[in-house]
């Protein structure tokens, strides 16, 4: 099993916490992702993913694409222990939160959108922060609206085990520190990230402890 | 089971398309959205669903959010006819397939984010359309390139029924025709699009065809 990724990117960040928790062996095979002249536009990755972007996951001579896509392979070819509930409401709540990550928040902040921001647009770094943390308040905000006082939050978002809903969490907040994002009005989510961190398996995926960090 | 939605969201429209598919009876309530006092702020639809987004799914007392997560929900719920292949690796390309269009395209273009450029970026109109087109053009041509000369491509995205991936495809070429991106060169979406709209299913669920459309 092969992972394409970037030790910053935090769509190959969850993918690294999701191997982890399986316990799964892969080769970590960095791609630097830069503006222009970034890996993600040679031939050759541009052939294994024709978005130009990670991760991407090469499993058995197949080439599978999008973390969230990624990682309910891996649950369904290596289900212990499981990143899903079993029951059909619980796995619609985790996946619902791991989409306010993935789909609302991630791809609106992400690289490609801050460099159309500052160059096509002639966004200043100012506003470009302002976009990236607007977006980082409005996500995290109902986030954690979705977690407080719920009876299935846990130790973690859902229950007592990390889930899909952590893995897609705790990239996100890795995130919304770097870029300053206040982050004192989502209690919940700080919990339930100390609690994850302190998992070997989310520690060791740490952006950090990768062999391409710089 | 009730949705709440827009006529023109295009998750909203991914929804209809999933239940008429699965042949559901659903009670329709729209929520009109707009920007500033759209009804998506009421505090009873904010509280159904923090963040303040379209679909929102009742069934059976239960609140669902993100149109991915219900729709899968449905489909373990309601399995015939299924939108997710059996196999796992089919499953991947699938969910891969929708991803593109619900991670990649529709939030980076969704309303909030083009209001948020108009009004605190005061991008002008040919700007926001520009950028509009920009992220359209880049997920449709690699949606394009995962279909083309595939072996899995039939005559929907992934076989010869359609799946989630057809299901969030058809509303996202709905957006790029009306906000005339360039198609031309998309032919095995433009052939799936409208194979997808010679089905009842898909042509009961057309935003100009619900209560609310204008």
């Amino acid at each position: 099993m092969r992972h394409y990724g970037f030790f910053r990117s935090s769509a190959s960040y969850r993918l690294r916490i999701g191997t982890n928790l399986k316990g799964l062996a892969v080769d970590y095979v960095p791609v630097h992702l830069s503006k222009g002249g970034g890996e993600q536009f040679a031939p050759a990755f541009a052939k294994l993913n024709p978005q130009n972007l990670v991760p991407v996951l090469e499993d058995q001579g197949r080439i599978l694409t999008q973390s969230l896509a990624i990682l309910e392979y891996l649950d369904e070819t290596h289900p212990e222990p499981p990143i899903l509930p079993r029951d059909p409401a619980g796995r619609a709540r985790v996946r619902a939160l791991a989409q306010i990550v993935a789909c609302d928040i991630h791809p609106i902040d992400n690289l490609r959108v801050l460099n159309y921001l500052k160059g096509e647009l002639k966004a200043s770094e100012e506003a470009t922060n302002a976009w990236y943390r607007h977006w980082v308040a409005l996500g995290l905000a109902s986030f954690e609206a979705l977690l407080a006082d719920h009876p299935d939050t846990g130790r973690f978002c859902h229950g007592d085990a990390p889930t899909l809903a952590d893995i897609c969490l705790v990239p996100q907040v890795f995130n919304a520190l770097r870029f300053k994002c206040p982050v004192d009005g989502y209690p919940t989510i700080l919990r339930i990230h100390e609690a994850c961190q302190a998992l070997d398996a989310f520690d060791r995926a740490r952006p950090e402890r990768q062999p391409d960090a710089v």
